[in-house]
């Protein structure tokens, strides 16, 4: 029995446990707080299982999935950067790297570099599986804002074109998904949850 | 492009939002507040990622993974029997049950079915992956109680043996784990955590 092996997998396994205090904007749809890391990580991993059929290419939904558990890791460190805030996104790429360095450095070497690689692809959107995983990423925020009558939307107020850029990687990943969005937002902007545009 | 059956896999993924809500008696580690069932299937899931390969067995662990994301869901209309409750297990699986034609039951026919089963193989224990979920399920609380001087074992004060037999799983699954899992709870014993054995 390799014990320094299990032990640093025990302790990368502990330091997961902060992930349930990393704070999101989004909000619950029954409940008045915001989600937290652990729990929007959760909520669209089985979002993936229940949407993968939508798909507009073939993707293995299993690499899909793994990505979506550990797309968020690096916050423990680097904390939620949210979507609108431009000096935020400025620093946000430094943070997150020295982040992972530390993070998936707890882990062997081999077990590391596979975390790394599944949280580099989902962040290049380079791959089918990676879109359809970003995908998921964007679209259950908006779900839970439209199904608890604005959740942070109404709080913070995006432009409609600010949120549907945000949205770009459903568009190019499920034309069925990218549709019912648009009749989302479109229901949104009717109920004057959207800041005007310029 | 089939309407209804999108609507009602929103009408799901929207329902999920509750699992934020369940509240387990495990503790966080490094906060003062019990875990809910979103967040202890996030960091089961990943566990999985993490320690499948200690599994004696060959194990697939897509399927694992996708087990544990689905083995709580029931809990949100069933909510959370607390595992030392005898009262409580008398109509766990009847509560379950009724839960679980529900909540799948909203999912379209065959991808409701495929849930369901996912829960089922879980509960039943009978195949090598749904030992080594169940392995997680049963492994996290204990590191979350290990790892926070005591958390609710502290509170609730279990006998070992009983804390033992719940891990039951893992003795079957992984030689290595459930060598790791005695020198937890040895040293726990050692510590003062657990009531006197009669």
């Amino acid at each position: 029995m390799n014990h320094l092996r299990l032990e640093k997998d025990i302790e990368f396994i502990i330091e997961l446990d902060q992930m349930k205090q990393i704070m999101r904007r989004t909000r619950l749809i029954r409940e008045d707080r915001r989600e937290n890391d652990a729990e929007h990580s959760w909520h669209i991993a089985v979002m993936a299982m229940v949407l993968s059929e939508y798909a507009d290419e073939s993707i293995n939904l299993c690499h899909v999935i793994k990505m979506l558990l550990v797309h968020d890791i690096v916050e423990i460190d680097a904390g939620d950067t949210y979507c609108y805030d431009e000096k935020g996104y400025e620093d946000k790429e430094f943070r997150e790297k020295s982040a992972a360095d530390r993070l998936f450095g707890l882990l062997g070497g081999d077990k590391g570099a596979a975390f790394r690689a599944l949280w580099e692809e989902f962040e290049e959107m380079n791959t089918p599986e990676a879109r359809f995983a970003a995908s998921m990423d964007r679209l259950q925020p908006m779900l839970n804002n439209a199904f608890s009558d604005g959740g942070s939307w109404l709080e913070y107020r995006p432009k409609k074109s600010w949120v549907l850029k945000r949205a770009t990687p459903i568009k190019s990943s499920s034309q069925t998904l990218w549709a019912y969005v648009n009749e989302m937002l479109d229901d949104a902007e009717e109920s004057g949850l959207f800041s005007k545009e310029d």
